[in-house]
């Protein structure tokens, strides 16, 4: 059952029985705006400051993706969830109306990830009827906590990303849906000692070269096995080097490669810069474009590879550097 | 193989394989001194500053447990860890060159409950050999973190706990040892609405009562059925409030309850207040009075119930409450 250094796959299939997705205004502005379930405008989510804005977003994802199961709350064993704020914020103040049992994960950007192996193994398990795998990020509570705040009006480099308002959600459970998970390999902690926290792209490639680099080795398999490769939010600089540290290593993944954070906003029009990033991101993506054309067949295997920055601003302004972390699925059609 | 509401009960036992235990100079004069595997007397662990401090802790704790397994690193499959700070310090710092695949957990104090349910989980499922499940906590980053700057010498109430410097980590497997993991029930948010963080005790109480009482239900026992029902720091005060509200819902505790942030100081003579806290401090108890009372079979059954209060300052200062959560584990003789 499970395969090489890092890897696990499943005996049985875990399949997604439905997602969910819930952005805000500038991504529903952007090129995938109309693949979201709901699009909010009010960039509060009718809350009184950032952190309750992300714990109302918190709310809107979990409910979406349970109601997207055709299930009720009450059907969901556990969540996995978390979110780039300090003591999970958003995750711990969010999602305690649900009154779920609640495994609260950190894994920075690449949560997505965490969660859904994490939840994954429960099912497939056989501890769970049903879980809720989700995480969110929040433009301003990110940009609050971990850069400047926004009344500042600081410039951005040209290598920052743009932190995502929104996030995603899937239900997993033993059957039913139009996508399967079939495999995970999980990341460990890579720091190539990079400590620009405006260029969290250049931080986080190694990682997710060495998950993926894990993975084919792991799997024995190659690239081309897959549809899509798909990584969180490197944006272009952290992709332009993920693509060569791979090819280092005898891998071209070129071809397939696609990244959430290149995905989810027009980076000109859209003044964003290297790309997108935050939690938000992949699995706004995932739970949109992703499990979008897996479901309608345009692609029949890929592998998701949510990336994670272990930024602090304490330990950063510390003089440590900032480590990554990226944790793959392999998602197929049903 | 799951039951009721939030607990799962192995159909194959998960073992205890080997255990380790690390703690700071004011742990080790303290009444439980002379079970910890390491006693040491320079606050700051060989580090740079309290982060610092407490990554080398975790580095520490996690070579203990897996040497105590007469284990080697890349015998471990994976890392269920987390710690009370922004973005895991100490859990990225301190694990990245043990190069073992992570799995980043944020249950504040509840941290080593969560780390073993999920690490149990993993292991019964048959998706590894070996995993390490462990935490940390330091009294001084903790300040730092989520109070005020030691040098400000502020007046603590007496409701309030005095954090543990240290932590303790369990290498899970198959087979061996001389304690096994039979079960788990795992803790939703309770918000009471307790909003003061010098009492953190009353902010977990009603999170450990929900989890005892969901166990007890779950599982169809009694409390006489533990030889203890160990919670993780509620101090004086939450015990207080555990036993009364348990009282309320028909159960009665009290003649085998024990709470790890009551053994680890002598409140009295070193000052403690209303007993210890963080996620070191049951992870720290866990690995040393209780896996060796287990051990020498002076216990046969405990119920090891961790407590988190999920209090970030920033929620605090902008008027939230400090919501609970509680992971409970049976752990039993060999």
């Amino acid at each position: 059952m499970f395969l090489g250094q890092a890897s696990i796959k499943y005996k049985e299939d875990v399949f997604i029985q439905g997602y969910g997705s819930v952005v805000g205004q500038k991504e529903g502005e952007g090129p995938l705006g109309s693949l979201f379930d709901e699009v909010v405008t009010d960039p509060n989510f009718g809350g009184e400051n950032w952190e309750d804005a992300e714990s109302k977003l918190q709310e809107k994802i979990a409910n979406t993706a349970i109601k997207n199961s055709g299930l009720e709350t009450k059907d969901i064993r556990y969540i996995f969830a978390g979110d780039l704020l300090g003591q999970l914020i958003a995750t711990s103040f969010g999602l305690k109306n649900l009154n779920i049992p609640l495994f609260g994960l950190y894994g920075a950007c690449s949560t997505m990830g965490e969660s859904i192996s994490l939840g994954s193994m429960c099912i497939s398990g056989g501890y769970a009827e049903h879980v809720l795998c989700m995480t969110s990020s929040h433009f301003a509570s990110a940009e609050k906590s971990f850069r400047f705040p926004l009344g500042y009006g600081t410039q951005r480099k040209f290598s920052a990303t743009w932190t995502v308002t929104g996030g995603g959600g899937v239900v997993l459970g033993k059957a039913g849906g139009t996508a399967r998970i079939t495999g995970i390999t999980t990341g460990k902690i890579v720091d190539y000692g990079c400590k620009d926290k405006e260029n969290m792209g250049a931080c986080m490639a190694p990682a997710a070269a060495d998950t993926i680099y894990t993975h084919l080795q792991d799997f024995e398999t190659s690239p081309e096995e897959y549809d899509k490769i798909i990584t969180g939010d490197l944006g272009y600089i952290g992709q332009t080097i993920l693509l060569d540290l791979l090819d280092e290593k005898g891998y071209r993944i070129e071809k397939n490669h696609m990244d959430c954070g290149l995905e989810i906003f027009d980076s000109e029009a859209q003044d964003t810069h290297a790309g997108a990033s935050g939690c938000g991101c992949s699995a706004s993506v995932l739970c949109s474009l992703i499990l979008g054309n897996i479901g309608n067949k345009t692609w029949k295997k890929v592998l998701f590879v949510p990336t994670g920055a272990l930024f602090s601003p304490v330990s950063s302004n510390e003089g440590q550097s900032i480590p990554g972390i990226a944790h793959a699925v392999v998602i197929e059609a049903v």
